[in-house]
C-alpha cells in the first residue's frame, strides 16, 4: 500500500482508497480519545469481531421438499425460459445444463445454458454473492416449500386462482362481493390452508391477508401505501398508474407455452389513464410490478420521519437528550443506509435459496400442469382438493382454460418462486423500521382509499399503530405479488429471511456507536421481542 | 452460539441471527461448488481480507489551518448555539467544554455542554462512528480549510455574498443581469479565487459553478435535477416547492446574535404556492434545504436505469450476456444498496473531519465578524480584499448590515462547515453512479428550465453526457448550499472524501462477485481514470 499515484488524465491506475498526502501524522490536529494508530486497530477489531460472530453461528442446513428428485421430468421445478416440449415440460438436457452451471458456479457454464427463446435468466450468479456484513446467504435457512402434490400446495394454488378472479373487486367490497365471499368460504374448507382465520374460518376480513400482527386490523392496505409522503422539497401522493379492469394474460395455452419457452408476450398492459390510490388486488399487483427494492420502505421511512421525534423508538439515545440530535447515527442518514443495505442482503439470501436450494416452480407453471391434467393431456399427481375446487372451475368458466390468469403480460420474473424476493426485501426493510421507530405510535389521521381509488377518505375504526401498519405493509407487498399471479402465500415466508438479514446487520454494527445505547428493541414477525 | 430460543410473545430474548432449525446439514439440498463449511470459511476470509486492506492503508494525518490556536477567542471556529457575548464571540468556558467532550468522547460530557438556548448540536458523536466497510473515517484526510485571514477566505466569502445578492436571478439571465456580471468581474479580481475561470477570468458562464469536468458544459443545473424520473408505477416531475423572491434572513444583528445563541428564528420561510423547476440560486438552495441524503442520487439512478442497458457501464458483466441479466449483482438492487451506504460512510467521514479536525466557522458566523469590524465594534484580521469588496458594500446598501443574508430562517445547521456534508454524500453517490453507468452516454432530449421555473424547454447546445451531468449534479448540490449561505466553495472539497468512501466500498466488495468481472472503471473528479 502506498500513496496514490498522480497521473495525467486518461491514464488508468489501480486506485488506493484514501486521499493521501505528505503530512506527518504526528502533526495532526485531530482530537479524540485515541490516536490514529489505536483507532486503526479498533476499527479492524470491530470488523473482525463482527465477521467472527457471523462465522461462528451454526450451519443450519438447507432442507427442501424433494420434488426435484421425485419428478425426473422436473414438472415441479422452475424451468421458465428453458426449452420445453409441447406440454410445457422442460427439455431435460437443458435443465441439466442449468443444474451443472449452478453446481459448478463456473461463469462460462452460465453463458451456455440453452434457452428456449430470447428472454434471459435473472441473475442466477447472484446466488453466490458474498456480503461483508450480516449473515452470509448460505448460512440462513427456511422450511421446505410445500410439495407439489400436497394439500397445502392445493390450497395455495386455489388462493391465487381466487386472487386472479377477484383482482378487480375493491377491498372495500370484500364483505359483500359474491366472488370474495365464495373465495373465503372455499379456502375455509381446504384441509390445509395456512392463511389467517377467525374461529377456524377464512372470512372476507382475513381474505388474502398476512399472518403477522396488525395485518388483520383496519383496511386491507397499509397506511404506508396510501399516505402522502415528503420527498425533499415536495410532497408526493400515492396515486399510482394502474391497469384497466378485466384484462388478464396468459390464458391461452399457446401464449403460455411461448412464454415458458422464453418468448415475449403478444400483448401488453392496458394502462388506466387516471392515477389511483391502491384499491384492489390489480392495483396492488401493478404497484409491486414496478417498484424498486426498498421503495416501499423509503416511503414509509419518510412518512415516519415526518411524524417527528414522537415516533422514534424509545431506545433512540437522542430521544430526550438536552444537547444533541441524531443524524449520521440514530437519525435520517443511519436509517436510510440500513434499510437499503438490508434490502440487498435479503435479496442475496433470496437468490441463494431460490437458485441453489429450492428451485420451486411458479404458480404460472403450476397452472400449466393443472391445464394438462384437467384436459387429459397428462397425469400429474396434483392434489384433488385443487383439481376439484370451485376456484379452478370458476377460472375455466370465465377464461375457457385452467391456466392461472396473470396480471402481467410476461407473467412471473425469471427466477424460482421460493422465497419471494419482494417478501425478503420488505421483511428486511420493515424490520429495520421497527428498530428505529416506535411500534406503539398511533398513526394520526388514518385514511382508506375510495372504491374508485380517486380519493382518500378518513378511516374510523381501531387505532392503527406503526408496528401493525409496518407488518401490514410487509404482508401487502409480499401477498400483492400473489394477487398478480406470480407467487404463492408460502413464498411470503421470505419475510423471515429478510428479518434475519436486518437483524444480522444490526448485530454487526452493534459496537460501532459511541453513544450510550441499550440496543435496538422491537417485535419480530413471530411476536417475540428482541434486543440487539 | 446456539439455536434461537423459542419464547412466548412479550418475553425479551437476545437474538441470534439466523433462522435455525434442527435439520442436519449433511441432508442439505443445496447445490453449488462448495459445501457450507467451506463457504463459511470463504465468507469470513473475504471479510477479513477487506478489513485488513483498509487497516493497512497509510495513516494520512489530519492537518488543519491552525486558526483555533491562533485565535484564543475562537472567532475562527464553529461556535453556533453555544453561549456568546454581545459581539457574538463564544463564552470560552462553553467552548472548552465542547472541546473536552470531543476529546474524551465520553457520552456524559456531551450531555453537559452548555448551550446558549434551545437549539441542539447535530450529532457530534457521529464523528466517532465506525463502519464495517470502506475506509474508517479517521483514515481519510483533506487539505486544511482556508485560514480566517487568508485571501482565499476573502474570495470565498465574497462569492457567498454575491450568491446571496443574486439568489433571485434566473440562471438563464446570468449573461445579462448587472449583478451577476458584477459578481463575475469582481471575483476575477481577487488575488486568490479557486473557482473555474476561462482564460483567467470568471465569466457569467463559470459563475458559481464547480471545477469538475462537465460542470461548465450546458445549463447551470444538471439534467438529473430537471428530468422526470420513474418512481415505481408513477412518473414524478422535478418541480419542487420553493420560497418567494426577496425574502432573506438574519440580516439584523440582534436576530443573528439570537440564532448564534441557539434560539429559533423569529420568522419563517415564505413559500411560493407554485411548484417550480429549479431556475435560480434560491430554488436550488431550497432544494438542498429539504433533501434527504442520497435523494439526488436515487433520482439520478432511476433516470439512468430508465435509459435501459445502453446506459450501463461497459464493464457490466451482463451487458452482452446471452443468457442472464443482473439484479442482485450488477443490477438495480446492487446500485441502490451501494449509493445509499456510500452516502452514509461519506457523512461519517464528514462528521469526523468537521468535529474532530477542522471545526471551521460557517459563512454566517464569518458574516458576523465582518459586521463587527466594519461597524468598528471589533478589530479582527479579516483580509482587506473582502472588507473592501463590492460584494460587501452591495449587501450593506441593500440590507443595511454587513451580515451574510441567509436563505434559511434558521441559517446553517449545527455542525462545523468543513467539509460540507452535502458535498460528501453527493460525491459518494455520484462516484457510485459513474462506476455503474456509461459516462460517455449522451443524455437524450436534454432540457433547460424556463426562467419562471414553470416549464422545461428543449436544450440545444453541446451534447450532455452522463459523466458530465453527474459531475455537474455533484457541483450543484455542493455549491447549492453556498447559494443558501451555509457553506463556502472550499467546503465542496468534501466531494473528494465522498469519492474516497465510494471507492473504498467498491474495493471492499471486489471479491464478493461470482461473475467474470474486470472491475469498475470510471473517471475520478480529478480526471484520473481508475479500475477497482
Amino acid at each position: 500500500m502506498s500513496d496514490s499515484v498522480l497521473t495525467s488524465p486518461d491514464q488508468e491506475v489501480h486506485h488506493h482508497a484514501t486521499v493521501t498526502t505528505n503530512f506527518n501524522p504526528e502533526q495532526s490536529c485531530e482530537i479524540g480519545p485515541t490516536g490514529d494508530r489505536q483507532r486503526n486497530q479498533d476499527a479492524f477489531a470491530i470488523r473482525e469481531e463482527a465477521a467472527l460472530f457471523q462465522k461462528e453461528l451454526p450451519l443450519p442446513g438447507h432442507p427442501c421438499n424433494g420434488d426435484e428428485n421425485l419428478f425426473p421430468n422436473k414438472i415441479a421445478s422452475f424451468t421458465k425460459v428453458l426449452p420445453h416440449d409441447q406440454l410445457g415440460v422442460v427439455i431435460l438436457n437443458a435443465y441439466q445444463d442449468l443444474i451443472r452451471a449452478l453446481s459448478t458456479a463456473d461463469p462460462d457454464e452460465f453463458t451456455t445454458i440453452p434457452l428456449g427463446g430470447i428472454v434471459k435468466l435473472v441473475n442466477p450468479q447472484g446466488a453466490y454473492a458474498f456480503n461483508l456484513v450480516g449473515p452470509d446467504s448460505h448460512q440462513t435457512t427456511i422450511v421446505p416449500a410445500p410439495a407439489f402434490s400436497s394439500a397445502e400446495m392445493a390450497s395455495e394454488m386455489a388462493e391465487v386462482y381466487w386472487q386472479a378472479l377477484t383482482r378487480d373487486v375493491p377491498f372495500n367490497d370484500y364483505d359483500t362481493n359474491p366472488c370474495t365471499l365464495a373465495a373465503a368460504a372455499e379456502l375455509s374448507d381446504f384441509s390445509v390452508f395456512l392463511g389467517p382465520k377467525v374461529k377456524g374460518e377464512v372470512t372476507p376480513q382475513t381474505l388474502f391477508r398476512g399472518n403477522v400482527t396488525g395485518a388483520l386490523t383496519g383496511p386491507y392496505i397499509s397506511q404506508f401505501l396510501w399516505l402522502d409522503f415528503p420527498f425533499g422539497a415536495k410532497t408526493i401522493n400515492q396515486q399510482y398508474r394502474t391497469t384497466v379492469a378485466g384484462v388478464d394474460f396468459m390464458t391461452s395455452f399457446q401464449e403460455w407455452l411461448n412464454i415458458q419457452n422464453g418468448f415475449p408476450p403478444t400483448s401488453g398492459n392496458v394502462f388506466d389513464p387516471k392515477l389511483r390510490y391502491i384499491r384492489n388486488g390489480r392495483d396492488l399487483g401493478e404497484y409491486v410490478h414496478r417498484d424498486f427494492p426498498s421503495q416501499e420502505v423509503l416511503v414509509a421511512a419518510l412518512i415516519l420521519l415526518g411524524f417527528g421525534d414522537i415516533a422514534l423508538a424509545q431506545t433512540n439515545p437522542y430521544l430526550s437528550c438536552p444537547t444533541q440530535v441524531g443524524f449520521v447515527t440514530f437519525g435520517l442518514s443511519h436509517i436510510l443506509d440500513f434499510v437499503n443495505r438490508a434490502a440487498r442482503l435479503a435479496l442475496e439470501i433470496a437468490w441463494f435459496q431460490k437458485w441453489l436450494v429450492h428451485r420451486r416452480l411458479r404458480p404460472e407453471e403450476f397452472g400449466g400442469r393443472v391445464q394438462n391434467v384437467l384436459t387429459g393431456e397428462a397425469d400429474y399427481p396434483i392434489n384433488p382438493e385443487l383439481l376439484n375446487s370451485q376456484a379452478v372451475s370458476e377460472v375455466f368458466s370465465k377464461f375457457d382454460s385452467y391456466l392461472l390468469p396473470q396480471a402481467y403480460p410476461e407473467g412471473c420474473p425469471i427466477h424460482p418462486s421460493y422465497p419471494a424476493g419482494h417478501a425478503c426485501f420488505i421483511g428486511a426493510g420493515v424490520t429495520m423500521l421497527k428498530a428505529f421507530f416506535k411500534e406503539s405510535f398511533i398513526i394520526p389521521n388514518p385514511v382508506v382509499a375510495s372504491s374508485d381509488g380517486l380519493s382518500l377518505l378518513p378511516f374510523s375504526g381501531p387505532p392503527l399503530t406503526v408496528g401493525g401498519e409496518l407488518n401490514k405493509l410487509a404482508a401487502n407487498v409480499a401477498i400483492g405479488r400473489d394477487a398478480a399471479g406470480v407467487h404463492y402465500r408460502s413464498d411470503a415466508l421470505g419475510l423471515m429471511l429478510g428479518e434475519t438479514a436486518a437483524i444480522g446487520i444490526l448485530e454487526g454494527y452493534r459496537k460501532t456507536y459511541n453513544e450510550d445505547f441499550i440496543g435496538f428493541s422491537f417485535t419480530k414477525f413471530d411476536g417475540n421481542k428482541v434486543i440487539i
